[in-house]
């Protein structure tokens, strides 16, 4: 049970730390002490989510989060709602596509408290048949909500058209027949088989010392559970629809909602930094080509940008707008220009040394929170990466060059290899 | 130009203060030194906003703050959107019921870069006719995706359920019709009555000295800029409409959105934390009652809350919740049963006690990044009122007592005296 001091910051007066433990049981644990922090950002990771899931099981990872939360061993709903509130703190959970996570934000004398709910919400829930029925109307309205915001659900829309019926394509919400047949043993197979030490990660920031959350989760049990089945989740190859284009008619709504986009790159893909450059440029905010062409300059939506999100086999990216019915598929068009031009170019050298720097600078201001740290340390247990203080990302940044960027540009920003979905009162092309 | 050091915080190793100067010009300047922070929150408020808009002139607060981004004396919008985005800070822009603010995120080393540009924005926009033809229709955009947004357009529906024609019940970005009618002189004439030193107050928080604050400033020539028109913006009284129900018809989505409430608590009201540990109680949170019974026990609805702002002359509250048109009254008659009981009994010694907790953590955890520490002190400014350390403010909440409590919750979350809308398949009464 060696800690090992694996990476720190260089820059700031105080340097912090990583630190990592990978226990017998197969718990990996992380902490970075945050010097001036008062709290700490405490979570767990499971390495099960959506996209482990079965068709006719769609969702049942996203019911399991929410029905740890009816009562485990010792705490009733009530009882678990309150341990963190109570105290000032919150505790919240995500079901994500690979991974699910429980996570807290406490004072740093209540880590101990942090630590206990969350072990118990993940080892000892009680799954009751009563609670499920409850909990099914929840998610039920949930996926509502969903369906009623329309900057949401094109997400779902343009997932499902680039994946198909691959996992990379589910709701992970489910879908409401899913949802209604899910049952108890499915529940409970899910939580018996992915909730254990061995696909777990534990990471946390702030005012913490690795010793001392070492000896809060053996407190709370953690240290001594048995590693269970480590039978991998099997998931199939997966490749991207050709280019096409769906629309959903909604004919009550003023805006036309656009995503083009497609695969996207890969969490350990060496070019990450050049696509990350890319993005930013093209639709990171309000000086990138996107938002000046569509927004500043032809006056035609407010909401324009990019987004992508990087997994461990693949990834997904486009552009998002929103515009009037009337003007969509010239505002279409406009994106379509603005990255053709980048496919078939590149950057000019000028943007690659300003987009470097607005890189460098995003770094460290984003590593400010307790929060952006835990996630960075859970990162790189997650994706069985290299820790990187910022220094080391700041110059690999540094290194992306000009060839590679061409290479990104062309292999995933050509829209002519997009795909296009639509959802609003008229279709675009 | 004395620099007074007007209070602190005395908990954790290191205790950050308040610095405020008052400049000749009529500027305030507030900051904030915070220690292991390597960012500075900057922000500038203007005191000028929709609550001193003419009803023909609805919207032009929130016209300007697009505007003043279209260029400047010395940027064109390209060069504004690049000034801290290519440092890798951010800028940004709110207007709000009473004010309206600029604010950026930036490493300490460009902070002059931010007082630079922030000062153009205000001080030297152009304001040019070709620009607000754009403008207008991008904002026409932003009211398109306001109106298809349920649970977004449902709180400005209710707002003008409650102050009917007052400019506490306008919507801030105008209607399309003052939109398209509002013209450059308007735009103009806001900026040069409200747009000078008398009526700014500027914050800053994070690595920053109060002295080396007020040297960018002077840098950037907010310092010498003359106080213009101080003719205060005229406001008439305000009072809420009586109780009454307002449905919108909205047959095409799967949920019916709720707001049931009414006038809340002014800011400079003596008993806002009383009112505050109510409202955290009934809707703050999973453990609240109004979770717990809609969402837990009932499971009605997936999104369950209380909301509150307070103004300098009132507030406005309540509850809002989604749910299945079928269900919705049902949910919304537990919601009322809830609010009952608290405005008949007040609350319990028990939760009163767990309440003042939870507050007390909130507010520790809550000071903890440099934007709302910047909030903080400008707040401080904007209502006039004494810094208040977080120490005192849990002083403050540890005096709540059981009278108040029970005024303030009889005064203001009785549910026979609040509003009710709703926007949906079907209407709630």
């Amino acid at each position: 049970m060696a800690v090992v001091a694996i990476g720190a910051d260089k820059q700031g007066a105080e340097a912090p730390q990583l630190h990592r433990t990978d226990l017998p049981n197969g718990l990996t644990v992380l902490s970075e002490a945050v010097p001036g922090a008062r709290s700490v950002a405490f979570g767990a990771w499971v390495r099960a989510a959506t996209l482990h899931e079965r068709p006719e099981e769609m969702g049942v990872s996203h019911l399991l989060e929410h029905m740890v939360f009816k009562g485990t061993r010792t705490r009733s709903a009530q009882e678990i709602a309150l341990s963190l509130e109570t105290l000032g703190g919150s505790l919240d959970a995500y079901t994500e596509r690979e991974h699910t996570s429980y996570q807290a934000r406490v004072l740093d004398e209540h880590l101990g408290e942090a630590a206990s709910v969350i072990g118990e919400l993940i080892f000892e829930p009680l799954l009751k048949p009563e609670d499920l029925a409850l909990e099914r109307k929840v998610i039920l309205e949930e996926i509502s909500m969903v369906e009623d915001t329309p900057d949401d659900i094109i997400f779902d829309v343009h997932n499902r058209a680039v994946w198909g019926d691959h996992p990379h394509g589910y709701a992970i919400l489910g879908t409401r027949d899913t949802v209604k047949s899910l049952d108890i043993p499915h529940i409970r197979a899910l939580q018996e088989r992915a909730y254990h030490p061995g696909r777990l990660v534990v990471a946390a920031s702030g005012r913490v010392e690795h010793d001392q959350l070492l000896e809060v989760l053996d407190r709370a049990g953690w240290l001594t559970r048995a590693r269970g089945d480590m039978t991998p989740f099997a998931l199939d190859p997966v490749e991207a629809a050709g280019p096409h284009a769906e629309h959903v008619k909604r004919k009550d709504i003023a805006q036309t909602h656009i995503v083009l986009g497609g695969q996207g790159i890969a969490h350990g893909d060496s070019r990450r930094y050049a696509f990350a450059l890319i993005d930013m440029l093209l639709g990171g905010g309000m000086s990138s080509r996107l938002f000046q062409r569509v927004r500043e300059e032809l006056g035609l939506a407010y909401s324009v940008h990019t987004f992508s999100s990087a997994f461990a086999d693949t990834g997904v990216h486009g552009v998002y707008l929103a515009t009037a019915p009337e003007s969509a598929q010239e505002a279409l068009d406009a994106v379509r220009e603005v990255l053709r031009e980048v496919a078939s170019e590149g950057l000019p050298e000028a943007d690659m040394l300003a987009g470097k720097r607005q890189l460098r600078g995003q770094l460290v201001l984003s590593m400010e929170g307790v929060s952006s740290r835990m996630y960075r340390a859970a990162t790189t247990a997650l994706y069985g990466e290299p820790f990187r203080s910022v220094d080391e990302q700041m110059a690999l940044v540094d290194a992306i060059d000009e060839d590679t960027v061409r290479d990104v540009a062309r292999d995933f920003f050509d829209p002519d290899r997009h795909i296009l979905v639509s959802l609003g009162p008229k279709a675009v092309r």
